[in-house]
């Protein structure tokens, strides 16, 4: 048995289609172009390039986006004002702050100030307290477990009564992926460094979303024959020629590496049902995802 | 085997023992008594029992509780307006409104509006998203997943690692209770009315929660021989006589009504390594957990 391999690259060019097409449809009718303010703390490599990608498909979409570059060592209070600037200025719809910030910044007080109507990474504590409860729905789901969700229901995958298992419980993928599970009715589990025996817990699962951040920790035999696998980890590992030495890079002299999910892809595709590749799979919904949070944004301002 | 019994009566009295303990001592420092402003909406014949033990309570530890009830035909406007007051009183330290409210009113606008200082059910959408997120903790945990957790630790069972299944999801019990095993990293699995096949999830439990209000759903097979069993429902079933037939009250002529949990408890007293009955399990530490919170809110408005 082989995997159906969901193409993510191929969702997420959809999913920004359809938004592309809304903006212009609104445009169209008169209403205001949808905007996002980019908020980027300091200059570390890694969220330079988000941000970067981030505007880059605003701008591909028909949307605006404000960047709000400041300095590493900001201070609490001058964060805290911009965020307040922001969420008081009626041309910007959505806040994007990029994270992690520096250590010396309190995260939670930052993102708690963004206007709930504005947190299009859904990072708000009422936000995600609402995706925690009953009868309740937030405003804005966070973007990689949203993409993940997605992906699953573009595959045909059935979540409600399903056994889904998530590994890893962090703020920004495992635990909402989790309680975006339980909301779609599936038997939800949550496995994380602590817990004794993850083969046997995945055993049972027909549905994982793999998000620990470990290079290739799920092995073939630990997944259901036919299982639904989504693997949103992004871990670099060096490349091994024939012998198992790191090749290196030509350029550089360092060794090369590539890039691999927390699933040993080439093992799970022979048992899994659905599997999602790294990268091309989790990696181009987060920004897709972004974009339909900030369409919807200026959907719900407009009201 | 026989389970040992968690008798919750014998620990929320001492809970309550150390709160009033406290409460003098800190009379006696010359700082403020405590204060609990209570909420009721209409005229429930369970809310008023409730709210009567919550007010019996705190007269018991020496604190204060300002009553507030209120028609159950009060305006979202005018309870929204209460609360505001409440929040303002700078003698009130904890805020409970007992809940359901009627339909007619919107229970997370009046929910969210209380001062999360005051917030001691902890149902506010920020408390609930704290408890959702690593390195967050939120000012109080809601009453009754508090106090499943504290019996827990007083038997001595280990929650790190363990495998935990919570039975049901609710905003009240459920879904805070999983999320607060998970913080005390146990291995947690959320099951509800559309899990397919509850007794297999069981079975490998160490720790089960059972919140489904469904009168003595769990069987002893389902249970993991040694696990700990804490049983939060309280369902009324008819007393039945060696026949079968109902047992007609003296005094009403109707039939006759005893409390039993989830759990069946003959049952699983036989398999379970530890167990809590009902009632006098998890339902004296409710309002047991409720005192601590209001000491709490008293300890952090001091400051």
């Amino acid at each position: 048995m082989t995997a159906q391999i969901i193409d993510g690259t191929a969702i997420a060019l959809k999913v920004r289609n359809e938004v592309k097409e809304k903006v212009a449809a609104r445009i169209a009718a008169g209403k205001s172009q949808p905007a996002l303010a980019t908020v980027l703390v300091g200059e570390r490599v890694d969220s330079v390039a988000y941000v970067s990608m981030k505007q880059k498909a605003c701008a591909e979409l028909g949307m605006t986006s404000y960047h709000k570059p400041v300095p590493a060592d900001i201070s609490q209070e001058d964060l805290e004002n911009l965020i307040k600037e922001l969420n008081a200025d009626p041309k910007v719809n959505g806040i994007l702050v990029q994270l992690p910030l520096p250590s010396h910044l309190d995260e939670e007080r930052v993102l708690q100030l963004i206007n709930i109507e504005k947190d299009v990474d859904g990072f708000s504590p009422i936000n995600l307290g609402r995706l925690a409860q009953k009868g309740r729905e937030p405003l804005f789901v966070p973007c990689t477990p949203y993409g993940c969700i997605y992906l699953l229901k573009e595959a045909g995958v059935t979540i409600k009564g399903a056994n889904a298992v998530v590994l890893g419980r962090s703020n920004i993928v495992g635990m909402p992926a989790a309680l975006l599970l339980v909301k779609e009715d599936a038997t939800v589990t949550i496995v994380h460094s602590r817990t004794k025996d993850i083969p046997a817990v995945l055993k049972n699962a027909d549905i994982i979303i793999a998000a620990i951040g470990r290079a290739q920790m799920v092995r073939g035999d630990w997944i259901k024959p036919g299982a639904a696998v989504i693997d949103v980890g992004i871990n670099g590992i060096p490349v091994l020629d024939d012998k198992g030495n790191p090749v290196l890079s030509e350029k550089t002299g360092k060794p090369k590496q590539k890039l691999v999910g927390d699933v040993n892809y080439d093992e799970a595709k022979e048992v899994a049902g659905f599997i999602t590749p790294v990268p091309g799979g989790v990696g181009p919904m987060t920004i897709a995802m972004l974009m339909v949070n900030t369409l919807r944004a200026a959907e719900i301002q407009d009201q």
